[in-house]
């Protein structure tokens, strides 16, 4: 893919995003400054990362290939208090995890690394500086506000901890503290967004540019599942059991509407293809079954939606379409996981197989800052089993060892 | 005044409170183990101490002669966070402004300073444990409960801020960083004090004792009010601004109720007359006019409540005694105040002559915590004159500045 001028670059970053806020803030930095745009993503380091997170990481990787430098905010103190009763030391690997987890993707997709960066939130969350402008923006931030703000991504339950007015004025500050120009997520965090916007400047710093993914559906559909472990694709299942996974999954003939395989298509696929051929062009082959007729080859997505409303595209073909596409991209994240013991090492470390895999929570919105925030039961329990002091550690010590903070004093 | 045994002890704790929750960690303290108990109480560094500030005073004076350990915070941030838009600077001297006047007074009523100790809230505050115990205790309160712990010291306005959900969780969290038995206060703290007991033990800390003083009028009873300058009494006034101040206060005959006057003999002036005396009795002397008749002496306020439901003790002789008992306390105070060009030299600075003294707003309850917790206007701005960020300063550094923290990194 040959260099990008800063219209391009522009077309690029705008790409699939379904709402901008401020691009004259995208505009300034690359036309006007012809600086590289700085963009944060922030996740919590939760769940295993599985095939949903493709949908923004290859924004990211589009972002990376528009000449932007993107920061990763692995947000692992929100990771550690999601699930204060998660065994010690997990955190950490966790974040350790994502990391080659999201390199792994991006080399894969064939976008360069050198402009990427994790950030660990611990590095600043727990600074002096941080705290007090936290203390700062809860002091012109209203409660009305803060939960308002969270509305969308909170979890809105009656007894909601306090955490889930918190955590958006920290997304707020992750942007001045982070140094970015521009945040992105979906636009499931539009809310706390415009919140951001307005909020910075009450505390003396710059209201920032925002990008916003659409919500698309998972690959697996309308039978996503939390309990369902088909219902997921981690990135190191195995061909055959995509291929199981796939073929289960909920794709309604003729019907866009819902279908993770279209979306997987248009926000993950053709622009995966753009991004790995030489002249930018997309391309998604459908094999036409064993008849020996020529595979159909589509360069955009509104053909093959198309063809799929008018059932010249079954399912049948689009999910064998998208099986082999997608192992064609896991196939070397897999290799590179097989050639390293440090890789497998973490992955074993932050998620200890005696944990039953279908009792954690994983995030359920690709893009999604704070999948599941809440997890106090309805009755306000934090969980009923009436032994939290052993549950959530000792003090902050034991916190931040988990953390593996340290001489932040 | 001899020296006191435990039950001596735990008596002159406990007088004229109106509540204290787990008396048994006290007694634990000081019978068992036979040490001294560690109580603290809070104050934001807001307005100036008044004479209102006695009642709380009085109470550290008998916790300090009955042997404990006494911890002050000075809750710098919170003053800083009360009034974001004060002069740069002001926030430091207002906290050097009230060791210098709670040193003085404690000193007249006579007792030993050796067990007292002063913390400023941004010395640990800001630090990483403390931040990271504040999203750990943040991840356990529910809103609800956050809310109702601020129900009676946070004004319920439309528009508060999120900073009146967080203040309680800070104040209990007070408790285990200040590594105290006890923390006293107000009884309109009561809602925070049973927050700090059921949740300090969630996040893995031990359950304190509360000492609730019971709310009394002020000095100037029902007149009481932040725009009238003759509703507080400072402790710099003259002894002929006390006597006006005291001569225009309300004080209905043959009324208790309400009733700033007979509230400060039994919280201030006896439990004063009793910290002073070599007997520990407690003495309150009213001249019968100038008629020659012997002053009446009274030793315990039920007798005294009694002579002025019947008019026997009458407002005006009550006020003279009132004056004279309080300008006794003062006298020493302003002497000391007149000696240190050091406390003259703060006190220049921390309540600057060209700020209206009228629009200063002070604390209204004697010992509450966040005098006027939620400074924002009803329509949600914070002032709304538009420039907040020259107001608020340019970040946490500048924040910090103000508050001279440094190397909390």
């Amino acid at each position: 893919m040959a260099d990008l001028d800063a219209q391009q670059k522009i077309a690029l970053i705008n790409e699939n995003l379904q709402e901008v806020l401020r691009p004259d803030i995208i505009e300034n930095a690359i036309i006007k400054e012809n600086r590289p745009l700085v963009i944060y993503w922030g996740t919590a380091t939760t769940g295993k990362p599985h095939c949903g997170y493709f949908v923004p990481m290859i924004k990211i990787a589009q972002f990376l290939r528009a000449g932007c430098r993107v920061k990763i905010l692995l947000a692992d103190i929100h990771g550690f208090l999601d699930n204060l009763k998660a065994p010690i030391e997990l955190v950490k690997f966790r974040a350790e995890y994502y990391q080659y987890a999201i390199k792994a993707l991006l080399k894969a997709v064939g976008v360069s690394l050198d402009k990427l960066e994790f950030v660990l939130g611990s590095s600043y969350q727990l600074t002096a500086e941080y705290t007090m402008d936290l203390f700062r923006l809860s002091s012109v931030v209203t409660e009305h506000d803060a939960k308002k703000a969270g509305a969308e991504v909170v979890k809105q339950v009656e007894n909601a901890t306090l955490s889930g007015l918190i955590y958006p004025l920290m997304q707020s500050l992750d942007e001045q503290f982070l140094e970015v120009d521009a945040q992105f997520g979906g636009v499931d965090q539009r809310k706390i967004f415009t919140l951001a916007t307005e909020v910075l400047p009450k505390i003396g710093y710059k209201e920032r540019a925002h990008l916003m993914n659409p919500m698309v559906p998972g690959l697996a559909g309308g039978k996503m599942s939390a309990s369902d472990p088909d219902s997921k694709i981690d990135i190191l299942d195995t061909a055959d059991l995509v291929r199981k996974k796939i073929r289960k999954a909920y794709a309604a003939a003729q019907t866009l509407e819902g279908n993770g395989m279209i979306s997987f298509v248009e926000y993950v696929l053709l622009p995966v293809s753009s991004l790995q051929s030489s002249d930018g062009e997309m391309r998604f082959e459908v094999e036409q079954g064993e008849g020996g007729k020529e595979p159909i080859v589509y360069s955009d997505i509104h053909t093959l939606k198309e063809d799929y409303k008018a059932d010249r595209l079954t399912p049948q073909l689009l999910k064998a379409a998208v099986t082999k596409a997608l192992v064609d991209i896991l196939t070397p994240i897999q290799a590179e996981f097989q050639a390293s013991p440090e890789w497998q090492e973490v992955e074993k470390k932050a998620y200890p197989p005696a944990e039953p895999a279908k009792k954690k929570k994983t995030p359920k919105d690709k893009g999604s800052r704070y999948p599941g925030a809440v997890k106090a039961n309805p009755d306000g329990s934090v969980d009923g089993r009436g032994k939290e002091t052993v549950e959530v550690g000792s003090g902050a010590e034991e916190a931040m060892g988990r953390l593996e903070v340290n001489g932040v004093k």
